[in-house]
């Protein structure tokens, strides 16, 4: 086995051998390397810990330390008889998928940001270039209980965000999740999906044909543990923070007051990765998590693709530039009166529509100078505002709203 | 005439001799008082400016200075003839109204902030002691294109609101004022609509019952204008301020990209006063003006009465309290499962609802030594999560959402 191969198996191994975002793992690979690490796993599980190799090399440890090393010795000597790479990958090839390790040019570098926690590797499904797909991507999340109006929005926000060529990164969950990746796939955008189990298990089940679709439109589907292994709740939490970590900003789209998606956001915050929260009624207990994080501050207010994709950092491409014209063209639209100075728009207001006023009771009315009505009402027919009417001027238009 | 009486006169004066926010006028008036500065701009329409009067006790004006001064003599005295005091005093008679000037001990001095803008008086209609209204207030504003959303939200807040106390300040118009003026008035609480035409003039129409009803329940109409005049465009614009600076905090509850409402908001911000701003759907552009003002930061996001009570300033009430019980309610519920160290939540995870499953089992599942495994059980048999089945184990509540 080349080196490479055995980092690979050996990666494969802790993958399989501790639960997601155990750091005494992590703190152990990082010191010694996964292979040299798993060897000392092994060799202290047949002659008791060598804490000596770890201590001549980063110095001595604490006793706390030392407690938590042995303590996490005896909980992952139940599961190494049961470890099995060669089993794994296998599985793995008849999925077609690809193993990802940190070193692999398609490694996506972004879930480093975890430290310690970092996965030891990544089980893909799909499209396995992930280092590409993730420069430009955003983690749109939100409730499985989600509101119509909660879906259309993640729907769209996803089909915008696709359409732009950003990658959109969720859960594969009911609700929020599902609908942000419909809107990805519905018009062949990447999607990568976060499973809490293996990539073989489509969870929930009733999304499996929608997990198909996102394969089958260039997305992926990535995991942190082998093939064959079970969503479980602490896996769920855990992988929130994959999806934090693999977003380069997250939006949440819906979410109760304390669900995952509060946590996904917790997590990309703590990252230092910015946070948005789409607005809802606040009669809808499924936008009360999403007001929360706008009133702690956590998240910024996004109510559309081009603010999401500015809040990921993706700026100066023809979407901002287009939400901006539309923009400008509102403001345009309600500011054409408030061209007017400030004399010309009261005098405007003392003319009536259909009896002509006179400039003296125009002046008094607008509590002007007759000159100044004179001036005003001049350059306001000029621009057609205002006509003269025999002895008297009317207004024209008025553009209120 | 004493001399408050000549003050209250001259300062009805002032209000219908000048447009509202007129600042060389507050100026001038701050200078000299209302009455020298009355007696100085009729001495001015008949001789001149007097303009050394003015420097003899405020220093030399700059040029520039000068000519605005001089620019608005020349608009007053257009106006100068028409003004009588006396006749209009007696039109708010007959409504049963007060003009408050500054001094009187029912002047709200919130007004004050606006310094060289601030009104010289306020004609009102109804409960003429402003100062106790205003001590707990907020401005409640927003789009008259409200949504029926919005019309339930700004009913629902300022009944909340005048529940608790606080007088619930709008513009009177339809839409979100014309709800939360009718919220305050539901069950009895009070309310301030603060007019941009004479307190006579019900504006819109349309609301005549409603601001009938707003007096008849202990609340106020207010106008800086004198009975009889008409609510003009620019008046609109002025009035804004008028809200802005009458309740301690502003709430934006529906409002378009530019709008009244807007201003208003940024009127409070300028007085340095507390902005909020409802969100609702982003598919409705009624709420745009709000996202807005969360986006750049001008506003918080508010959804309740609570939220806004916190807002004004007004802290340590009952109704804090319930809404505090509320949300830790709501949170004891969801942190049920939570309290679980993680070893018990992985034990859990690993058990199913009827076949049962053996410690060894449980351990590798949950990847924690077979010690542990036991401890946990033992743990979750106690609380009732769990219980045992022969050789193994099953869970009997996850409380999973």
């Amino acid at each position: 086995m080349s080196g490479d191969q055995a980092d690979v198996s050996a990666r494969a191994t802790w993958s399989a051998l501790v639960e997601p975002g155990d750091v005494v793992a992590g703190t152990l690979v990082g010191l010694l390397g996964a292979v040299d690490a798993l060897d000392w796993v092994r060799a202290a599980h047949r002659h008791g810990p060598d804490l000596a190799r770890v201590e001549d090399r980063f110095g001595a440890l604490a006793d706390a330390d030392r407690r938590r090393v042995a303590k996490a010795l005896a909980r992952w000597a139940v599961r190494l008889p049961e470890c099995d790479p060669g089993r794994d990958l296998e599985r793995l090839d008849r999925l077609r998928g690809t193993l990802l390790v940190p070193g692999d040019p398609r490694w996506p570098s972004a879930l480093d940001d975890l430290g310690t926690a970092a996965p030891f590797c990544v089980w893909v499904r799909g499209e396995p270039d992930l280092g590409a797909a993730l420069t430009l991507s955003a983690a749109v999340v939100g409730s499985r209980a989600a509101t119509s109006y909660g879906e259309r929005v993640a729907f769209d926000l996803a089909d915008g965000l696709t359409a732009d060529g950003l990658c959109v990164v969720s859960g594969g969950a009911y609700g929020i999740d599902a609908a942000a990746h419909r809107g990805a796939v519905a018009r062949g955008g990447r999607t990568l999906v976060v499973l809490a189990g293996g990539v073989d298990r489509a969870y929930p089940a009733g999304n499996a044909r929608l997990l198909d679709a996102v394969v089958g439109a260039g997305g992926a589907l990535l995991s942190e543990v082998p093939p064959g292994s079970l969503p479980t709740r602490s896996r769920f939490l855990q992988r929130n923070r994959l999806i934090a970590a693999a977003g380069r900003a997250t939006v949440v789209v819906e979410a109760a007051w304390r669900s995952g998606a509060m946590s996904t956001a917790h997590h990309a915050a703590r990252l230092l990765r910015p946070v948005g929260a789409v607005p809802g009624p606040v009669t809808s207990m499924a936008s009360a998590g999403c007001h929360r994080l706008l009133r702690e501050g956590v998240a910024v207010c996004v109510t559309d693709a081009a603010e999401v994709r500015e809040l990921a950092g993706v700026i100066g491409s023809g979407v901002v530039a287009v939400a901006d014209a539309a923009s400008s063209a509102d403001e345009r639209a309600a500011r054409r009166r408030d061209v007017l100075d400030p004399v010309s728009q009261r005098v405007l207001d003392a003319l009536a529509r259909r009896v002509p006023t006179d400039l003296d009771r125009v002046a008094s009315l607008a509590g002007v100078t007759v000159a100044e009505a004179r001036g005003a009402v001049g350059l306001l027919e000029l621009d057609g505002w205002a006509a003269r009417r025999g002895d008297g001027w009317v207004v024209l238009r008025t553009d209120e709203p």
